[in-house]
């Protein structure tokens, strides 16, 4: 694996063309913390199976073109080199384009609205590093949430923007006990796949097993913390009464399988004592989750990555020495 | 008093059982500022009393849980000994494990979230302590305002967990001036009480006397500054036309009651101009705090002491020299 | 004009009365960043003008007498004396002044309110400059958002302040196709100059082409971006689909107007780059000043000048370098 990854190396240093296509895979990688070509291709392939297999081939272009345009309005605003051959101007950006054509109704001004929200989520991306960067904190997938929630309420404003699948405006109910129904088995397992491949907006099982592949080949503790995030949320959702629905769709899941990767297998070194850490995290993440799809039900909006971003930043912020 | 209080530390400094019931008592006192175990004492029996006397003995009881929880947490994270022998990782675990059996109704999931809480609630304010140093500021009841909210509205995304007591979800209906009646002078004086114990989440005469008791052990300036900021916050609120029943059970009044000793006995040296400075965030406060009240409806949770966090923040940051 | 400037700042100089009477017009001009008194005098006549001929003189009394609480609060409070004497402690007081006779009935408690304001205004944006040179950046007009949103919150909960021409509290819905007509080449006049005339919350014709002289006899760059922002404005909004009256009335202008000043021609020196890039932002602020109406429904506030702070901080962050 190693081999391949250093003759891709060799051959994207010597060609522009290729050193683009580079940076837009380490991109799609860095969804999931991977500086990583071969982790983005495989993240790739499995966000374009999940969109065509949904009959939403409209996710997986918007993706594309939304990445297009962010790593080209970081080349064309000179960010720094190292950042963007790692793929750090991209993630957001191609997270904006899946989310996007997932809410809203194809139209012409959907498209203009991808490759706008791909381009600013570059500038926000520039913005709160600037900010995080006094508290030596990674921003994670703030920009994303940031721009995406500012599109998505604008549809609210603007007739010629269909937010046609989003949630729906309202107030605050809180659930039906009758919702919350023992999980057999099976929705257990597919619970888990989806919980993981929510990450990218879908949900997809096979597209999970090919985002834990992508994982696998560049990191195996991210892809053994994406499995137990997925784990710790699904039991923690189901113990609180969560709807089953939502478990099962892995819509409870994603936050929590970012959680655990992020503070077990990338900013911190993995020990019994991290692992407690993170767990403490991965449980928080799921109730603030809730907390978040509560919050944003005012205001027709879906939580996307928040509950993850939040208390990321929280478990990261106490810089704590865990040796 | 001070010999009894030299005394004291002398013995808990010999004894870890007693160093850790010293932890204890100062997290307590620091609710209102007090680095002290005495006042600490005073205020526990003073909330143990309220809520024996209301009839939610499990309020005093979560109190003393999520201190637990939140002292052994600091413990096991190994964080600075000076702040954790003052108390500074105790006072937001305190009050969230007396927040949540106050709005949620009792079960063992409530427990589970008490004492999670609690833990929780260190890991924040050792998150916002490195933030808020960026500007020499100090964090207040923010992690608590912050864990206790998030908690909370959960509750609308769990069936499991059950809010009985939250303020209703709904949507924001300017109050009616009928329900801003004169006030005698019997209920200015409770309504003076119940603004100093609802800083502990109790509306409850006795008690309020007894925390000014603490309050005055430790610091008579601080006493002072209690009183005068629940009077300004009694005049200012039925000045504006506020609903008479908040005033008196003490809820437009917690918010200035804290801000005043902060401004007045804490972070400043009094002196006339210091005075007038504290005199106009007190006031502020009770405007925020209809603020916040207002804005939180469409969530349906409480606005605990966030008008007191917000202000106080704005007229700390300035560091202004009043000399 | 520079020679009469020049008297002017001389005579300024050497009487305590006009120094003052120079901070209040100098407070004024920098509600659109211009250090210059005669920019303060012609906005301040332009807004008298459009006060008197809406019907509301009281608008212009109000933004008078909170500029004179905030400057004198300033002097109080020893700020520094080159920033006072710049203005900048003057014109998030006035806009505070402005707005909040603007939403609420006359009442002796507006006017309470208003000097209040305009008061703790200066508080806050001591506060925010603190935080924000951190990061290198302007606090711009958040100090007036965040007091004119808490203090017209507050209205929801005191009997004795009313919000008349608050926006009324509800749920979201998205808007009716049908209220997006074409706009007639007079309606687009209208909305270019009511666009800008909106930074001081007026609708008015003539009082923007006074803004618009009071622009370019400091600046003449600052007065084409006004312009182009104005137009950029109209046309992204007219292109999303938005309310023909919202537009002619120049409620989604104002912020792109800000915007298009601040990132074109005080921040950053003028370029093709430069141009691109305000442009960017310029038609971010109508999306999210889209975004914020549909936000604040809930609550029944306007959207004030949020759209404008937060789209130039996002740009202004990063500090890139465009040479």
């Amino acid at each position: 694996m190693n081999k391949s990854l250093t003759w891709w190396e060799g051959r994207s240093a010597s060609s522009s063309i290729l050193r683009f296509v580079d940076r837009l895979l380490r991109g799609i990688g860095q969804v999931m913390f991977q500086d990583n070509p071969l982790s983005g291709l495989l993240f790739f392939i499995a966000i374009a199976w999940g969109s065509w297999a949904g009959g939403v081939p409209q996710v997986a272009i918007g993706g594309l073109l939304a990445l297009l345009a962010g790593t080209l309005t970081a080349q064309w605003l000179r960010v720094d080199e190292a950042g963007l051959n790692a793929g750090l101007y991209g993630f957001n950006a191609y997270l904006t384009g899946l989310a996007l054509p997932t809410f809203m109704a194809p139209s012409l001004l959907l498209w203009v609205y991808v490759v706008f929200g791909g381009a600013v989520s570059v500038v926000i991306m520039l913005a709160l590093v600037k900010v995080f960067k006094t508290w030596g904190v990674s921003v994670l997938t703030a920009p994303f949430v940031l721009i995406t929630w500012l599109l998505l309420l604008g549809t609210h404003a603007f007739s010629g923007l269909e937010g046609a699948a989003l949630p729906p405006v309202g107030v605050i109910v809180p659930i039906d006990p009758v919702a919350a129904n023992p999980l057999h088995p099976l929705e257990f397992l597919q619970g888990l796949l989806t919980s993981i491949s929510q990450v990218f907006l879908k949900g997809h099982g096979p597209a999970a097993l090919l985002l834990l592949a992508g994982l696998a080949v560049s990191s195996v503790p991210a892809a053994v913390f994406a499995v137990l995030g997925a784990v710790i949320g699904l039991i923690t959702a189901h113990a609180l009464g969560a709807e089953s629905e939502l478990i099962t769709a892995g819509l409870l899941g994603f936050n929590p399988v970012l959680t655990a990767i992020a503070l077990g297998a990338v900013f911190y070194r993995p020990s019994p004592r991290v692992v407690i850490y993170t767990l403490l995290a991965t449980v928080l993440s799921v109730i603030v989750q809730g907390a978040i799809i509560a919050a944003m039900t005012p205001f027709g909006i879906p939580t996307l990555t928040a509950a993850f971003v939040l208390v990321t930043w929280l478990f990261l912020l106490p810089a704590l020495k865990f040796e």
